[in-house]
């Protein structure tokens, strides 16, 4: 069969370049037995690159949801996430990925967020994601939230991002000890997918 | 004359070792006609070091001034000041001197703001400054605001931290590009400290 999802199956398209994403998502929406293909943006090597100039995680969502299904013909989802410091008043938020001015460098944005609360004793974080989906005339934006707090140092060798200083409250381990499963389970963007599942039913 | 500021001229200190903020303050309380008789932290070399634990301006002013009323026994004037950027939520806010993890390191701090906000078009931002005074049992502080917006590219070479990227409404000039006069008359701290001056009188 060319088909690996199997006749009948409907192919919705993620609007990232993020690996890590695909394959986070992919299982999510395996688990939760969908019944829907997941198409990559690797599929799409012409889809536009969609500048995120919105100032919250829903507009960058949407934006990126909108485009990439203008531009695919599929129903889009796109997810914008981050880390909200409690005491950088809920910031690298949407510029968790930037936030050292270097985009995608995880080493230097979470040394960054490390060395700016040196002195801070108070720790309080939250994992934020929110996924949009984008079919047809159909919007919708669903948040998922993981609260924690942030260790001193680097711990782990899992996940992306500020996993390696990222502790749930009621953990003791990192995101980035956790085994991918057990992120799932708990994690922002798990969260938010899983309740995303169920809007994935054709209009 | 030892006293150069005359017999009967009230001594305050200024809880900081940055020599352009006591330059800066110690010319609008001359300009004031407060009759007082700055004293900076140089002349007290075994003042203690005062961790900015606090998480607002205010908290981390009346840290400071306590600090340094205590040990000195005089009055003591502390302020903390920064650059509050509309999409960074506030931020840096009370960690503008330590924004890239480098306390102190202006260029490093301007450079990484300006590269966070590079895909922003939302450029609205303000130097905030709390002046707080701690005078006997007496605590009070005061707020000076500069509202603005974010220049893309530094210019100027007076002032220090932001100025060089911050245009003050109205102006088409950074804080960088204009004469120390003119920035004192708008200017956060200066604001603040003209706020302050008139209650320097004894209590």
């Amino acid at each position: 069969m060319a088909d690996p999802g199997g006749a009948g199956r409907r192919r919705v398209v993620l609007a990232t370049r993020n690996a890590h994403k695909v394959r986070e998502l992919a299982r999510i929406l395996a688990d939760a037995g969908t019944g829907v293909t997941l198409a990559g943006l690797d599929e799409f090597p012409d889809a536009p690159e969609v500048p995120e100039t919105g100032l919250t995680f829903a507009d960058n969502s949407l934006l990126k949801a909108r485009a990439i299904a203008a531009f695919t013909g599929l129903p889009a989802i796109a997810d914008d996430s981050g880390l909200a410091v409690d005491a950088l008043h809920g910031m690298p938020g949407i510029f968790s990925a930037r936030w050292s001015g270097k985009h995608g460098d995880d080493q230097a944005n979470l040394d960054l967020v490390l060395g700016q609360l040196a002195d801070v004793t108070q720790r309080g974080a939250q994992f934020i994601c929110v996924a949009a989906l984008v079919d047809g005339d159909r919007e919708q934006t669903v948040t998922g939230v993981l609260p924690g707090s942030l260790a001193r140092e680097p711990r782990g060798k899992n996940g992306f991002g500020y996993d390696p200083i990222f502790v749930p409250d009621g953990e003791q381990r990192t995101t980035a000890e956790l085994a991918p499963d057990e992120k799932d389970a708990i994690s922002h963007r798990g969260r938010a997918f899983r309740a995303l599942a169920p809007l994935l039913a054709p209009a």
